[in-house]
């Protein structure tokens, strides 16, 4: 029987500058920035700053995790990113690189968006499960969205924010245990979140991310609710014994709504959005490292992401205590 | 107890077009040219067309899997490239949504290139193995290297062809037994192959391919040999007992130079790179789909993948019979 895989530790980066939701950035009369702030909940985001790049985040944030843990044998990295340095070779290669981590580990990019933890989690557990070891695995998460958005496209502008975060997995007894993951998609929503231009395919549009923000809502409200449901079912739960939902913070407006269709408590959703923006698939990490410090043994915590692909998933962890404990 | 998993089966598309390595079309001497498919073994290569994309490649060898295999049902797809359409979202989404795929499924793109059919069967088996099901995965390779090389580089031109490969993966005993996979990572050697100005880090430099031959090759020479030595001792088996070795397709001086190095007969190393190219990760699995309808029951193949990142890795395949058997 293999051993319980733990989520141990999170750190994060955010990018060097914040850029603040405000008429004088945004280029828009105040009228405007008022009802944007309001609607999203956004109030400001960090982003890279100049020759700051996702390897750069990603690096930093790994370096951090590796300081509190020096101890860890690394023999997986993984790192999800839908902005990368270079498409040849990943982000993983380079901060496998700048740390000296062991040639004896598997290193690989994954892309995915804002479900990218979620996938990113059901991969690390498969390969820690699969090919048992003593060995810790380290998932990134990090992204530069901030460098592919159009200027005049408020829309998105406002919402997204530049981030990383590196998690650490092993089988020692501390922080989340795995329970439980599940993941969907729905490729005949690809074309309600494109980055125009950005790689391969180069079209005659301005290149930059094209949202079809009303698109996105109705499939989040659509199938958010019954994913959980179905993860709540499928582990025996009522919705009252999951202490924090951790949804993907795509913005105040979309996790007010799931929260109410589902009927959680206040207190079941906490939200970072208002400085974090939405930073993809690295803002259930840091959102999870901000409410782990206020976890107690026992309490279940279900990360839930959504996004682009479209591609949405979700998984439950239980909390087991910290390193002290 | 989980049980085995199989490759059961591989289809392959080649990109639309041939480019051959002749003096017209390369714009060198034909002394040049001659020396070049001598040294390389490289005499023509598949192209993808204009508007074929990895996508449409992606998509037209997996509508091949699932026209010789309809009960299908598919549970995972996994895109390996690192030449996608977009950097959002992956080529993994437009596939399952032209193919109709249930929404009840795993869909991911990595990003590896030479050692990507490796590290992908490692990702795929794993996730079967953990979070079991009767329902297949498939596993898809697809690159076109073509666009990102630089015209005026002969030495990179010379070698790439454009192509994709889907591998069906599943617990029903057909094909190849997978039995060992180990991967392998060293990124201090990320630098000697990048695809500069490709993706968000915007240098100086002309965009495309930049490739330092001997640093690769020495690498291969110096890695290679002892991966798949630890394969062999880690499974109790003498290289004699391998009856194929499925080498990425560099080109055939470096497949030449590995197999003189660890004393394999000609009969254990096939190639195709004469009329393929180095297909990157798509490589192993072409090579693999020619060689199986020669397999015998109990014949054991091993995958070799190497490349850019620094990436390697080993999978070991033990042929269980086909369909008929």
């Amino acid at each position: 029987m293999t051993s319980d895989i733990y989520l141990n530790a999170i750190t994060t980066v955010r990018g060097d500058l914040v850029e603040n939701n405000d008429a004088s950035t945004l280029g828009v009369p105040a009228a405007n920035y008022e009802r944007i702030v309001k609607k999203t909940g956004v109030h400001s985001r960090p982003i890279a700053g100049p020759g700051q790049y996702t390897s750069d985040l990603a690096f930093s944030a790994t370096q951090e995790l590796l300081a509190i843990r020096p101890q860890m044998d690394v023999g997986t990295l993984i790192v999800c990113t839908q902005t990368p340095d270079h498409l040849i070779p990943g982000v993983s290669s380079r901060v496998h690189g700048l740390l000296n981590l062991p040639t004896d580990c598997f290193v690989m990019d994954i892309n995915q968006g804002c479900s990218g933890f979620v996938l990113g989690v059901q991969t690390v557990v498969a390969l820690q499960k699969s090919f048992p070891s003593e060995r810790s695995a380290i998932l990134i998460n990090a992204d530069t969205y901030s460098r592919l958005l159009r200027p005049d496209d408020v829309t998105t502008r406002v919402l997204f924010g530049d981030a990383a975060a590196a998690s650490a997995f092993s089988s020692r007894r501390e922080g989340l245990r795995f329970l439980y993951c599940r993941s969907f998609a729905d490729g005949s929503g690809y074309d309600s979140f494109v980055a125009r231009g950005s790689a391969l395919r180069i079209g005659n549009d301005v290149p930059g991310v094209y949202m079809d923000g009303p698109a996105i809502f109705n499939f989040a409200l659509r199938t958010v609710p019954d994913a959980v449901r179905l993860a709540l079912e499928e582990n025996g739960l009522q919705v009252g014994q999951i202490r924090k939902f951790i949804f993907h913070q795509a913005n105040s407006f979309v996790t007010g709504q799931l929260a109410r269709k589902m009927n959680l408590s206040a207190e079941q959703v906490p939200e970072n959005c208002a400085y974090m923006g939405n930073t993809v698939s690295a803002s259930i990490p840091i959102l999870l490292s901000e409410q782990m410090p206020l976890l107690e043994r026992g309490d279940l915590v279900m990360a839930v992401g959504f996004g682009v692909g479209l591609s949405w998933g979700v998984a439950l962890f239980e909390y087991a205590g910290g390193p002290a404990d």
